[in-house]
């Protein structure tokens, strides 16, 4: 049940216009990509060409198969920051073991990815509440900033999570490098004045507000030409200024993976939180650029063209790759009109593996600081805490976790942990729902709660909505609480449960409910059910319980309280066992 | 927020009539509880004499603090079989160091249900469905019995899994020892006859139902006494029949348990099981029994009472204890009145203890492996297989892989994935909620689905139900069903939301709707939401949503149908907008 690559869609419509857009933003988007890729290598602890190798193929394997026209597919800062976090666990950085597990690490998420995808598991992402995604990547740029903090002052200060890194930051401040330091300082101002102060002084001086944005995001490359020249004519390296160094020139081998490391074990929860985030990261990019062209992406085609694209990038001498914000955002804006604008880009970048690495010799890493810090201060939104504060408790207290926990411990427990959380908080809620006592709005057909509303009840019939699915976590909870309301009410001969919000009963609330209604009938009280529905009612209907329930199954709340009140009425209370169902 | 004890009700009005029926009770049980103590003893792989200890403070205990009036609290099966299995993760069977992490196992599971009690955490236990919980008794049930084939055979099989059981005996088969093999045959064949045979009989002869009833289940005494008279006499001992032999007589001393045992973290996941599946265990025999007398047990104070016992059994050098099915059901056939029985029963093995114990030596083990399948032989029911294969899917996976993984991987894995996996599957479903199209049923004020009933619907309005929460799990899930409805329906100027069913709109939900309102409104549809609980619209009201939304919120589906028709009708269609909310 394989779709086609979508390739084969957008490749047959191919023409001229198209080649032209594609090819303008792939020039844009290869010019910062360059940085981008080795900037992120560096924060994954891989040598720089990794990054270049990682902005190849894989681009070439989602243009094939991935959804989004404007995507852009490459080494990102979280899953960087994760990669990092997993291979140290099992590597020295700086060893061929290292990189070797993190080459084993996108082969292991591209073929989850894949499998995912032909499974269509795409759902799996929503389980991943919003609020846990956002306190997760806020928490991440977080630690993504301060761990690059160390580049900047020119020492070297580790750990995956905060309290490491601040206690090696503050242990190794003695040794701060001034020129260092000077070049990350003026780097980062540089590229803070590029993004706040630039694109609004061209837009005052004339500058068409789409070619003031583009340059406002050249600051990158602005930075990266300016530290090497700066680097190279004051022979900063000389003066203890960590420089890139030697990039090994030319384009990737084939690599075989080591396919039976030993550590893949090790690896496989990592693997399995890297795709997820990576998942859930790209398609909420995908979603939200293609619904500004009336596009739409598909989840498990997007499953498939990521899983690809890890795979390529395994093959290649690269590490996990997704869809990255910033770069898409470039390539969208700068008029991509098809994947192929992908494929231009990869191109650009292997000219630039092939042609300029000499050139990047002389970069200092403390530039690759700078451009990770601005890039990921954009990503780090604090207020969500407050937006889901004044929202309601369980989604602050889901988020907070997900931040403190990330913070604490590290990026892998801290999103683990908000899944956990949410669903914990989903369950607890669902294990204690909310039921109402419910009267006749007066002259409508209408019931709803006494405690909200004006309505008409009467003393001999509890009329009870219960606002959950029945399902065993809630089955006792809801018999007690019913029981607790009967004893509050002495008079009543007939208990209505209106079902509207019930969409499921399972065999536990089964079970419950029987052991209501035999209660109920020692009480000599008839349960009668209302508002059931279709799905629900098929489901019992295969059962014994509607046989042995003391009343009837109502199709509406209002239809139950003038049938049972005509009975009482009448006098006939005394016999609910005769009536048909 | 404690309450006081329970002893300090029933204490008060105790008068001389229920002294008497408790202590008839008390006997009764007693002489039931001496070879059932010392069985699941022997099924935990402990000395003889843990069996009488954990059944004599830890009964005084739950008599101060339990709830239930009836409840026998003891070594019981399957705690025994997870107590054997948990212990023998860190220690040797028939060393010190074996039974001190039995002891400290009662310790900590009686401070984790102290603990869950003060803190009123008995809700956790509604996580267990009954059909996991069927599904678990019946696959331990199954490794119980044919971990007792063993010693009926007169090898030596041990293993917490099918497959190690079946292995281990096959491999052992051929060094059966006749003389045990002919003691268990005898004494099974005795036991069953006697519970199946010999109660229709004594009530067919004229004797009352009750003293039948009563007289049935003394088997296992008389299988007691027969079989050591025989082993005395026949020297059953020489001929290669393994006995109790020397149990230690006298009281328990107050040990004080190693608190700070080295084991003590391994041993946290399996005391927390053993506390859960124990109080589940007890609290639903409580309540069966308190049913019938119309009493009631509160599991909070449950949780109390079921510490307050294992603590007493940690410091009197028994092992995990909780409230059994059997000699409940004894104690509330032989009349206890009170929680004072339990004291009694105490008393009564305490003077088993100090006086009895020289006679124990000639028990043979088989007699009590048999006692033990035969008690465990009526707590298997397969029947839940076809009971939940009837009734839904969900429920049936659950207990299916509750069975298979606890016969294939043992107990603790067993009820940790039965658990999971039926989270798991609710957690599924309502992740993919049913949606339903709805329209009015003729002549009422009543929406139902448009494939289950004849219903009246126009081409410009879609009015869809939503049987779910929304939540993050479902919010895109319901996002995407949403528009492929739309696409069915080019006609529709204006969707109605009808949230009956909606309990619950949480951040990434209301996100959703914010996207709906807004793709909506592109498509220059108005969206309308009607029947929202009175919860979440005190929720909505706090946010920017009710502002933003294009349409109204109505009180009732039939409400929302008329206003938005007339507006239809009289052609003010295209100006949304300008209502007022």
């Amino acid at each position: 049940m394989l779709r086609k690559p979508p390739i084969l869609d957008w490749g047959r419509r191919y023409n001229r216009t198209t080649l032209v857009d594609d090819g303008i933003a792939a020039i844009i988007v290869t010019v910062m990509l360059i940085p981008q890729s080795l900037a992120y290598a560096m924060l994954a602890g891989l040598p720089p060409e990794m990054g270049l190798y990682a902005s190849m193929l894989p681009l070439v394997a989602y243009a094939i198969f991935g959804t989004s026209t404007t995507l852009s597919v490459g080494p990102v800062a979280v899953v960087s920051l994760m990669t990092a976090s997993a291979v140290a666990q099992i590597a020295e950085p700086g060893t061929a073991g290292y990189v070797e597990a993190a080459i084993l690490l996108a082969l292991m998420s591209g073929a989850m990815l894949l499998l995912f995808g032909v499974l269509r598991m795409g759902f799996l992402a929503s389980f991943l509440s919003h609020p846990v995604i956002a306190g997760f990547i806020t928490a991440s740029a977080v630690i993504i900033a301060i761990s690059q903090a160390g580049h900047i002052l020119g020492v070297s200060a580790s750990g995956d999570n905060l309290l490491q890194l601040v206690a090696n930051l503050a242990g190794a401040v003695a040794e701060v490098n001034l020129p260092t330091l000077a070049v990350g300082t003026a780097t980062l101002l540089f590229l803070v004045g590029m993004r706040k102060g630039l694109e609004p002084l061209l837009v005052r001086i004339g500058m068409p507000g789409y070619w003031a944005g583009m340059l406002a995001r050249t600051g990158p490359v602005f930075a990266v030409v300016g530290s090497s020249v700066a680097a190279h004519s004051l022979d900063l390296g000389g003066r203890g200024v960590a420089l890139v160094g030697d990039v090994t020139a030319g384009l990737p081998d084939f690599t075989l993976p080591v396919l039976v490391h030993p550590a893949w074990r090790e690896l496989l929860l990592s693997a399995l939180l890297i795709s997820i985030i990576g998942f859930v990261e790209s398609v909420s990019i995908g979603h939200t650029l293609a619904a500004r062209r009336h596009q739409r992406v598909d989840p498990d085609q997007e499953l498939i063209g990521l899983g690809a694209s890890n795979l390529a990038a395994a093959f290649s001498g690269g590490y996990p790759v997704t869809g990255g914000f910033a770069r898409s955002i470039v390539n969208f804006d700068a008029g991509a009109a098809t994947p192929a604008a992908g494929i231009f880009t990869a191109a650009g970048i292997a000219l630039t593996a092939l042609f300029f690495t000499p050139y990047l010799a002389y970069l200092p890493n403390a530039t690759l600081a700078a451009t990770i810090i601005v890039a990921v201060m954009s990503l780090a939104d604090f207020s969500i805490l407050k937006r889901t504060w004044d929202y309601g408790l369980s989604d602050f207290i889901a988020v907070a976790i997900t931040i403190v926990v990330t913070l604490a411990l590290g990026v892998e427990t801290g999103v683990a942990c908000g899944v956990l959380v949410s669903l914990a908080l989903h369950l607890y809620k669902t294990s204690r729902p909310h039921i109402a006592v419910v009267g006749e709005v007066p002259g409508t057909e209408h019931y709803r709660s006494i405690d909200r509303h004006e309505v008409i009840t009467r003393s001999d019939i509890l009329s009870v909505r219960i606002d959950e699915s029945l399902y065993f976590a809630n089955a006792s909870f809801v018999e007690s609480r019913l029981y607790a309301l009967l004893d509050e009410r002495p008079d009543v001969r007939h208990v209505i449960l209106m079902c509207t919000a019930v969409n499921e009963i399972d065999l536990s609330a089964l079970e419950a409910l029987e052991s209501i209604n035999r209660q109920l009938a020692e009480r000599r009280i008839t349960l009668h059910l209302s508002e059931l529905k279709g799905p629900v009612m098929d489901i019992l209907r295969h059962t014994q319980f509607l046989e042995a329930l003391t009343g009837k199954v109502f199709m509406s709340q209002h239809g139950a309280v003038r049938h049972v009140s005509a009975i009482e009425n009448a006098g006939h209370g005394k016999e609910p066992h005769n009536w048909e169902i």
